[in-house]
């Protein structure tokens, strides 16, 4: 960390200064005298100072990190990717490409189970399917809720796909004990309560990029889960807010070699929320693996125009199969 | 809602369509027929129908809203502005300007008694602090939590200020009991979850605007807490996220007039999180009150390089009686 | 186009309004009375209707479009690709893919040569570099400017690579002359005047989308071009901006399926300025072939730390050489 | 300027790039030996140095400013206040408020000559009219064009308000020599080419701040100006382009006080283009002149609805009156 202070600050608040930091931090304090301004070099570990807190300093003019703020989630202490073993082979951030695919909500037996069977015919390895639904109206269907959960337990005994859905509240935790992968939504990638709680279990966590989060607010979030002792953390891109409303959300895909870059962590794409068109779905997903991501969660729908929430952007079971057949040619030419 | 079909749908498409709305949401449905394209013109209460579902359907080529998706927060259906009552004569949003002024975290019974005793001096009518704070980093200090509340309820008892602070989980609704007004932060304006139960106790809620919520979003998240029966709903306007990162936020000052057209609730403006600047606070409140705010809520330390969070946009208790004399200054030349 | 009157309108006024409509754009327009409001239906080629005038009627609730406002652009009116013919064989929109390198600033004969015939081994088709650069500083280096031009020649000639290069005023076009083609930086993608006089000549031209234009204004942008007769525009995305900064710009990947559905124009990428890293050029690279980009504009530059601009996005030749081989690789395994 | 250089440098490549930023930019350069990293602190003027090409070493891990980039128009090197003299006592920057008021285009003698009689009856101290008008469609009405500037100078005469209006292209320089200030729109912010020709003249410039410009590029643009000898340069923000499409772009009201803080130039709002809505111009006329603006632009249309341009914005002489004489009021009891 260093800290530009302002320049009319005396030698002797310099040194105060200085003893507070090395007191509070257990770091070193380096000076450099300039000559409009002292500049300060903190050196040992960082991650604990709150930099609001620097920067409220009536003496400091400003502050800048040269280490992240995250640590358990840093590439840096931990080179080697983070692989996540969901069983039967079935592993995430190795190198292969995983396709989540279902429907946004669970609807029925008979739906749920049609769908597992389809997408798992055309190349899909988990299924997803909400059961708590987050909708921007209180007037909008919300999900079957528990009822959801237990289709979803029966798609997986008729197909062996693993299990992608939703939580919504920290109280719901134990309902999810079954479900192989529980979802944090975009909506609440700061609700950090509930990433708190999901740090004390032991079970992966597909963390979706808030709305409007940067890079390290999403990485500080899944460090919240770390925290924890939860280390099995995907990140999920699902497209970011911005002027553009062509679209629903604008692919931010620099996002995945970021990611990479920086985290540990394994990272998927959502091309389905990020565009909110089924014809975007294809081509989005393509970048996606180009760009190196780990997985894909795609929504299919049996009958998109009868989904009760987001069938504009669902693919048909058909479409699915073409648009996966694309994509695993892709992944295998990549890796040739 | 009118829906604009695609150019090849037939006939007979259009009639099934046009039948199968008139069922399931109890609308008169209009067919318009042009050269290229039909458009259909739904009349009666569209509220509950979700547009995205319209918007899936195979023969759709657009649909469009004519009525707002929110009822109970539409000024359309309440025309006269919802006051707020909080005893001994304080109201908000009858016209009066009400300030809530306090530290970002409450720290200890000193602190908190002795910016409470001042800031009333100084004007303000509400004493604002946090006794549990949402941090990006699960590092930093998390509040005093429920001995927060407590120092609240001291300094309540002392100074006779009203108190306004911050829940994070539904779980902790039974200790807020005594609050004056919960505030539900911007990371959580679309935690659904915490404002439905929100929505079933009567108690004013202010509610932040989400980083990067529309103010459409806004209103249905004020929506969702009166469709549970709670109309005490108190908006607040804190800076919304754009690619300017001078600020930390950037004050969306139109929200003011616009909240105060499309709905009768009140909304009051949060300059210190706005802008992340001490100096930035007053010109930012001179504004937000000529736009016609009901209320400002300013973070006022008596320590600001030592506050535990947010040190950098705070007043000190001499800078915010300066300001406070200001605003009121202005208030009352606007009322004149 | 669809206009939405205001419920207080008198059946007079609308009759009036109608007329106005129909004399002066020669539409017809169509009446559906609702209960609570009037809408008109608009028939006829509305793309010279300004909508803001529209809007600005005191009897209008709002507009909306049907037909999008640009028309030479609109695939609607040209099904088939634009394919841009630069002789030699080389097409930009046929379906193949066209790789243009050079240095972000020409600098000398030396540099830009050698570079010309290295990007030329790795599987470069066209040599981009600049000779009037647009600065945001007026200290930075602005460019050799004509002299840049006729060393760019002299590489063309060394080389047989056509070469692309940046406009930045409307009185430099006679010195484009012998250009191949001519570069509208995204600074003046709304420089209408600049844009007019483009259109008055028969050059293909290469219009990077502007920081935070819609996708639909960077189409208005073209049509301004192609009204004027020059119908021989390149669209190139460049990242646009958003609140996230730790990329200079976001690339959105979204508008290269998007510009291929509305028009009828090729559609290049820029992932250099799209992301100023040169570690990003890469997998920007490839998502934008895997999404379907018709080509790409890559920095390369003989020696990155002293580039007198942009360097730090610039690839080094080694570097452009193994990602052109993925690249073209890749372009290989989709047409297969 | 601060350099964090990566952890791998060697002794030998610090000195050695020490030496030349030494040479190259006659700075001195301090070196502090970190345990991870070693920092530079370079001393002198450093707004020469190009902060892109300091980041593209292979050697530097991340760079900082101490000193803002720009310089004349720098409070720093310039604490007075510019004021701009329009002669007759009429004084932009001297705490006084300007208002300028006229219609979005000139449309004929009769309508420019009414509103300027109309506008300085009702307080506005110049007229504001376009003859030459960006538009985002090449089919859009462009203004007048020199005849416009004619009517306005006939009007200045009837009237004796000074003049304001925008230029598009360098070549037009001669025509608008008698105009009072030139404006340079939003979208040519960044036109380079024309902020070079401004600068060499001696007439105030009104120079708006880019759709989706920073500050300090906003201040950049304004060091252009400034760089060729003009000093006259009035700022002004007309809402920046953020996720929000309620208001067709967002006033961004912070940037009144940090301009006043960064530089010594003038501020004024523009509260019509911010907002695109008639009903939204007074309080964010107020909003501005309650933040310290030293002006505002309205636009005033004695016939809005029949506008040839920007209708929707535009306020009748009769709201225009109501509007000016509450923003005046507001200003006296600032002052008082």
């Amino acid at each position: 960390m260093i800290i530009v202070l302002k320049p009319e600050v005396t030698k002797e608040q310099q040194i105060q200064f200085s003893e507070m930091l090395k007191e509070n931090y257990d770091v070193k304090v380096n000076v450099w005298n300039g000559v409009h301004s002292t500049v300060l070099g903190l050196l040992g570990d960082t991650t604990q100072i709150d930099i609001e807190y620097i920067d409220a300093q009536d003496i400091v003019e400003s502050v800048k990190r040269v280490q992240e703020p995250y640590k358990k989630a840093n590439r840096k202490f931990h080179p080697e990717n983070t692989v996540i073993d969901l069983g039967n082979g079935l592993k995430i951030g190795d190198g292969s490409l995983q396709i989540m695919a279902g429907p946004c909500s669970v609807e029925s037996e008979e739906q749920i189970v049609e769908i597992a069977k389809s997408v798992k015919k055309s190349g899909a390895t988990l299924l997803r399917g909400g059961a708590f639904k987050p909708r921007t109206s209180p007037y909008a269907f919300q999900g079957l809720k528990s009822q959801g959960l237990d289709l979803l337990k029966i798609a997986r005994k008729e197909t062996g796909l693993p299990i992608v859905t939703e939580i919504m509240r920290s109280s719901h935790i134990d309902m999810f004990e079954s479900v192989d992968i529980i979802q944090v939504g975009a909506r609440n990638m700061q609700n950090f309560e509930l990433l708190k709680e999901l740090g004390k279990i032991d079970k992966p966590i597909l963390l979706k990029r808030g709305l409007s989060a940067t890079i390290e607010e999403w990485l500080m979030s899944a460090e919240y889960i770390m925290a924890g002792g939860n280390s099995k953390v995907i990140l999920c891109e699902r497209g970011i807010r911005t002027y553009e409303n062509f679209t629903r959300n604008t692919l931010d895909i620099s996002a995945i070699p970021i990611v990479k870059k920086l985290s540990h962590l394994p990272v998927i794409v959502d091309p389905s929320h990020a565009s909110g068109k089924s014809w975007l779905v294809e081509p989005l997903a393509m970048a996606a693996v180009a760009a190196g991501a780990d997985g894909l969660i795609i929504e299919v729908h049996n009958d998109p125009p009868h989904a009760l929430s987001d069938g504009a952007q669902s693919l048909t079971p058909e479409q699915f199969d073409r648009t996966a057949k694309k994509i695993l040619n892709l992944k295998q030419s990549l890796n040739s």
